[in-house]
């Protein structure tokens, strides 16, 4: 998609920090974390939003689970814990159109949740 | 697991309102709603957490996903949008040792996602 702003970051024609990186699946830092950790997961294949994933698109989300298991173990926050958060559309605030998932941690997260 | 809530809720030896199930995943009400809609999305197989999750319940983490954006769309909120948390470990404030998915939604969800 010639104007997302993460596809660009997956072709990198804009730069990020990266921290995971294969075939299907990028890994990079919030540039405006939330917490001491915030990190954003995404497909590299344009996925506006969670409502347009597809059947064939499950097996791509669980490896995104097991992606995000594997950098909260790097990042050390294994242990104490850590949030992951979907927003989908306007109600939750989504505000790049690119499927991706937050992975947020570092702190005592609250329990404010909406 | 004995002595685990939500597997007592997927044995039905707990009620709960259910809003879906299949042979793998039940979603019910969240019986302290946070947001008008409510929703926790379980597999019934017992995962304590979502660092326990194994690289075979790839597919049912994305199963899962099909099924939230399936109950979006009955609770009439895909196109206003929704948000997606789990909660993982003491810093998420993670309450039930059973993997758990909020789907979220019916209001404005605030921006505040720590």
């Amino acid at each position: 998609m010639d104007n997302c702003l993460f596809c660009k970051i997956v072709k990198g024609e804009i730069p990020s920090t990266k921290v995971y990186e294969d075939n299907e699946i990028l890994a990079f830092k919030d540039i405006n974390p939330a917490a001491p950790v915030h990190i954003l997961v995404i497909p590299k294949k344009h996925i506006a939003s969670l409502i347009d994933m597809q059947k064939e698109d499950e097996i791509l989300v669980g490896k995104i689970y097991t992606v995000i298991n594997k950098i909260a173990e790097e990042q050390g926050v294994k242990e104490n814990g850590f949030r992951v958060i979907v927003n989908c559309g306007r109600d939750a605030g989504q505000e790049v159109m690119h499927l991706h998932f937050h992975l947020i941690a570092g702190t005592k997260l609250g329990e404010k949740i909406v």
